[in-house]
């Protein structure tokens, strides 16, 4: 047996054309993309391991994915010739070799994951596929006071569409920014894990909160009760980007 | 004959579908997706004039233009009826009536384009429609320095494909700026008005100087020279975006 190098991908994508990261027979998945990518590449195929499985039509700004190859790559000239053979809408941002027990998903000690919506009487003509467009004005203090009661280690059951397994999650911190003037405003999340459809029925539940169908005292309700009828809508996969996943002891070079 | 009023529309659009601003028989243009949309809600044909006749593949931001019609309307709802019509890359963010000798074209004072590039090894997966990639390192300072000589009334013959006409434009400001740390770096350019492709015509000589091709002095010297064939290669259109069009005495409400 040769010499098993692990390494590290930090990706960029668009999943607007996506069925998601996980391949899919119904679809295009950025993983079934990033492994045809390495395997023209590398010269052989090569398993690899995301940090996130994002659904169909959620962006990342930071995914994290790992592969192992005999192969004796140089990390910025493979990124180079991965982003020449790579659809428009997936880019490689960084390669790094990483420790053999290393792994992309289980090694991950949070996520953070953005949510974009656009809060104007009129829509976008540049981030229509970027973001949900919330017309109606939006009481942003009210969401911040809703969004508080769920920071911590919690059962999440509320804002899932998973039936079974653990539920507790661990929410380190939710902020709420209006980013520019134009009218957009971005929802930023980091947990130590996200249950399936967990930050767009936490968005759902706190735009119900900012147009007033909701008072900001719902959130905390929604979360005690572990129902998840009782949660707002859940907003599009659009609005949605996994910005970055973080390892203990890995931080710096990690940045996206 | 009726009471003929007069209407600026404030427009944003994302280029990269169209053949451009002014209707042709070649492909889709914002004009005429405009007058059809306008046609449908007013029930009567109007004709537009637009500010600035943006290339095929030019974005805007701030696009002005104005028609006239004896139809009775609501600025706020003939907005939202019009972008509920158009394509969703192409909104209107405002409708204002103006006086009876207003024409966007004509009273307007200047104008103001934005250039984005993406300063970085690897490409981007959101920015690939609306910014040029340049992946070797930019000198930014002295893009700067070349700049400033354009900076004033002066002969653009150097700057334009254009053969025939007055020649002199007014530049004001080009302002460069990193906007974020992601590599994306935008020129800002306000001046009276344009010559055909004169802002990619500097955007392209001003990136030849950012990579060392060109000297900052060779700007100035291109300049006085009034000879195109010295200038950079023309900027691909995806980067340049029309931000504002400003009008005497109209500024605090045409903000976009």
């Amino acid at each position: 047996m040769g010499n098993l190098k692990n390494w590290l991908m930090i990706i960029e994508y668009d999943g607007a054309r996506y069925c998601g990261w996980q391949t899919q027979p119904n679809g295009p998945s950025i993983e079934a993309e990033l492994v045809g990518a390495l395997k023209v590449m590398l010269r052989e195929p090569v398993k690899i391991t995301g940090a996130g499985r994002t659904d169909a039509g959620v962006h990342a700004r930071g995914q994290a994915a790992n592969f192992r190859t005999e192969v004796d790559l140089e990390p910025d000239r493979l990124r180079w010739q991965l982003n020449a053979v790579l659809p428009k809408d997936i880019v490689v941002r960084r390669i790094h070799g990483v420790p053999d027990d290393f792994d992309a998903r289980r090694s991950a000690s949070s996520r953070t994951y953005s949510y974009a919506f656009l809060n104007r009487p009129y829509p976008s003509a540049f981030l229509s596929r970027h973001s949900w467009w919330v017309s109606r004005p939006l009481a942003i203090d009210e969401m911040q006071a809703g969004a508080a009661a769920l920071i911590g280690s919690h059962d999440f059951s509320g804002f899932t569409v998973a039936k079974e397994g653990p539920m507790t999650r661990n929410v380190k911190s939710i902020e709420i920014t209006e980013a520019d003037s134009g009218g957009l405003v971005v929802i930023r999340i980091t947990a130590n894990a996200f249950l399936h459809h967990m930050v767009r029925l936490i968005v759902g539940t706190l735009i119900e909160v900012g147009v007033g169908k909701l008072p900001a005292s719902a959130v905390g309700e929604i979360l005690v009760a572990a129902d998840v009828r009782r949660a707002g809508p859940r907003a599009p996969a659009k609005g949605l980007t996994l910005e970055r996943v973080e390892y203990e002891g890995f931080r710096a070079h990690l940045e996206p």
